[in-house]
C-alpha cells in the first residue's frame, strides 16, 4: 500500500523499542487507529493502556478509498507479530449508535459510509468504529485524568472544540450516536458563524482558532497587546506556536487572550453542569497545555454563572494526561471491551 | 396526622373506584408520592403504570417536618389495604446520586436533608427518593410519549422549566445526582436574571412565566395584542388560564407569544441535541397542552440552528401523555425497579 511504504511513515523506532512488551505478560492487546486530518496514527495497546508498538502515516487527503486501504494495511502490519483481540478505529464526525456507519465526516468525503463492514470484511478480528473525541475521552477516563471517577465531561480544545461524556462508567453516545458534540453548544444567540452551519457555538469562543482571533484583537488594540503585535509582524501571522510561546513566557496580552477564552469555556461548563452534572471536567487538546492559566478563568466564570451555586458539590477542573496518544489508546480499549476481552 | 385528616384531602372518590384493581391480577404495586409546592399527590401504581388508588393533601407550607409526617401518613394510608413492593418519593430540587439526601429544595427548607433515612426508619418497605422532573420523565419514558425509544430528553414547561434525560433505557442522574436541570441551560450571556441566581437561563425564555411576560409585552404594543390587552383589563392580569384560553381560541396575539416561546425552546433543543442527541424530545407541563401550536415553532427554530443539519437523523418532537399523573407514576416505577420487583 503506497501510503504505508512511502512518504509519511514515521514509526518511532526508539520509542517503539523502549515501549515494547512481550505478549507473555498476560495482557490482552488491541489495536487503536486514529484517523486525523493530516496523519493516521495506529498502535498496539495493552489492556492497561500502555502503547506496545505504534506507527504514523500521512492521511491520503480527501481520498476516502485510500484511507480505508491505509487503515487495513496498518492493522495488518501492527497485527503481524502480535496476538490481537480486536481493533478500534476512531474518526472525526458522526458515527451511528451501532458503531457501524460514518454518517458524516467534516474533512473526508464519507457520507453514510459502512466503514465497519468494509473493514470487517477484510480483517480477521473484531472491528469497532467510534468518534475520535469519544475515543480520546474514553482513554482519559480509563487511564488518565478521569481515572476512578464515575461521571466525566471532556472538552478537547484544539483548532475546534471536541467533546466526550462518560456517565456511570459508560461512554454516552446518545440515541443516534452523535452525542457530546460539545463544541456546538450555543452560547450566543445569532453569534459568530460556525463551520457547522449554525452561529454562536462555543467552538467560536473557546477553541484554538478563537484564541488566535482574540490574540489578534488584543494586538490590534495596542497597549497590553504590543508584544503580540510585534510577534505578529515578525512571524507574519499569529499561530498557535507563537501565541503558546508568549503565554508560556508570561506576556500579559497573550495571557489576556487565554483568560477571555477560559471565561467563555467556564460559562459553557456551567450550562454543561446543569445538563450533565459531571464530577470532573477534563480539558485536552493543544490549548490545554496552558494548564492553570486556562483552568483559573474557567473556574472563575463557572462559579459566577453556575445555577444554584453552593447547593451541591462543585466538579473538579483538570487538564488531560494522555495528550497525543489518547485517540489510539481509547479506540483500542473500546474495541477490546466491545470484543469482550478483559 | 393533621394534614391528612384535615383541609386539603381530595381523594378522588369516583375516579379511585373506577380505577381500582384487585391485587389478584398479579401486578406488583408500588407507591409514588409527588411533593409539589401546593399539594402532595400519592398513588398506588401497578407495574403497568396504572393508578390503582390515589390521594392528594395540601402541602404544609414551608414546614419540612410536617411534610415528612404527611408523606409517612400517606404511605401508611395507601399501603393499609394493599401489598406494596416499595415507595418512591419525588421532590423538587437537587437529590444526591445515591438517592438518599436532598441537597436543596427551592420552596421547602431542606438543606442536606437525609430524607430517605428519615422515611425508611419509619416505614416497613423499600424507599427511594428522586427529583420530581426525573420521576415525571421516567413515567413518560416507561408508559407515555417515550415508550419504546432508547434515548429521550424531556422538558417540562410549567411555571419554570424542568428536565429529565433517559439514555439507553436508564435515567441519567449525573455524577452528583443533579443532572437534567435543563431549565438552567444558558441561552443568553448576561440575559434575564433567573431564580437560580444566574442569568440568561432558558427558564427565563421558555417557561410559563416567560409566556406571560411575552403576552404582556405584546399587549403593551397594541395592534395584534389588542385582545390580550382587553383580557388583561377584564381579568386584572394575564395568567396561564387567560392566555391559555386565548391561545385555544385562536387569538393571534396570544399565539404570537407562544410562537416566541417555542422559538427559544427550539434553539435550546438544538444545543441539547449537540450534547445529548436524543431520539425524541418530549414536552410536558401546563404550556405543552398547546400541542402543535408549540411544537411547530420548536421544530422551525431547531432546524434553523441545529449544527451540521441533515447529516444525521432528526429527533421527534412530541407532547407528553401523562400530564398530571407523571410524577407519582414515575416515582412508583423507579421505586419498584430499585427494590428489584418486576
Amino acid at each position: 500500500m503506497a501510503p504505508v511504504e512511502g512518504f509519511g511513515i514515521s514509526v518511532r523506532g526508539g520509542v517503539v523499542a523502549a515501549r515494547h512488551r512481550s505478549i507473555g505478560s498476560g495482557l490482552v492487546h488491541a489495536i487503536g487507529i486514529d484517523i486525523g486530518g493530516t496523519k493516521i496514527a495506529g498502535a498496539v495497546v495493552s489492556s492497561d493502556g500502555t502503547i506496545v508498538n505504534e506507527m504514523r502515516v500521512a492521511t491520503p487527503a480527501r481520498d476516502s478509498e485510500a484511507i480505508v486501504q491505509t487503515v487495513i494495511s496498518m492493522i495488518e502490519s501492527l497485527s503481524a507479530t502480535q496476538v490481537i483481540a480486536a481493533a478500534g478505529v476512531a474518526a472525526p464526525g458522526f458515527i451511528d449508535v451501532t458503531q457501524s456507519t460514518v454518517y458524516y465526516t467534516p474533512n473526508i468525503s464519507w457520507r453514510n459510509e459502512p466503514l465497519r463492514e468494509r473493514l470487517q470484511s477484510r480483517l480477521l478480528m473484531d472491528i469497532t468504529i467510534d468518534n475520535d473525541a469519544n475515543a480520546a475521552g474514553w482513554a482519559e477516563y480509563r487511564f488518565g485524568a478521569g481515572r476512578g471517577c464515575s461521571d466525566m465531561t471532556m472538552l478537547t480544545i484544539g483548532t475546534g472544540v471536541g467533546g466526550a461524556i462518560v456517565s456511570q462508567g459508560r461512554l454516552f453516545r446518545g440515541g443516534f450516536g452523535a452525542a457530546a458534540e460539545l463544541g456546538h453548544l450555543r452560547v450566543v444567540p445569532d453569534g459568530l458563524p460556525c463551520g457547522c452551519g449554525s452561529r454562536g457555538c462555543i467552538e467560536q469562543y473557546g477553541s484554538g482558532r478563537a484564541l488566535l482571533r482574540m490574540a489578534n484583537e488584543i494586538a490590534d488594540a495596542g497597549g497590553i497587546g504590543m508584544v503580540l503585535a510585534e510577534a505578529r509582524t515578525t512571524a507574519g501571522e499569529l499561530d498557535g506556536i507563537v501565541v503558546g510561546n508568549l503565554i508560556a513566557g508570561g506576556d500579559p496580552g497573550a495571557i489576556l487572550a487565554l483568560t477571555r477564552l477560559g471565561l467563555w469555556l467556564g460559562q459553557a461548563c456551567a450550562s454543561l453542569s446543569a445538563v450533565l452534572d459531571p464530577e470532573i471536567f477534563v480539558f485536552g487538546g493543544g490549548v490545554a497545555v496552558a494548564g492553570e492559566l486556562l483552568l483559573g478563568p474557567i473556574r472563575e466564570a463557572y462559579r459566577q454563572v453556575i445555577p444554584a451555586r453552593g447547593y451541591h458539590p462543585e466538579p473538579e477542573f483538570i487538564i488531560a494526561k494522555l495528550v497525543n496518544d489518547a485517540g489510539v489508546v481509547g479506540a483500542a480499549d473500546l474495541a477490546r471491551l466491545h470484543a469482550g476481552a478483559s
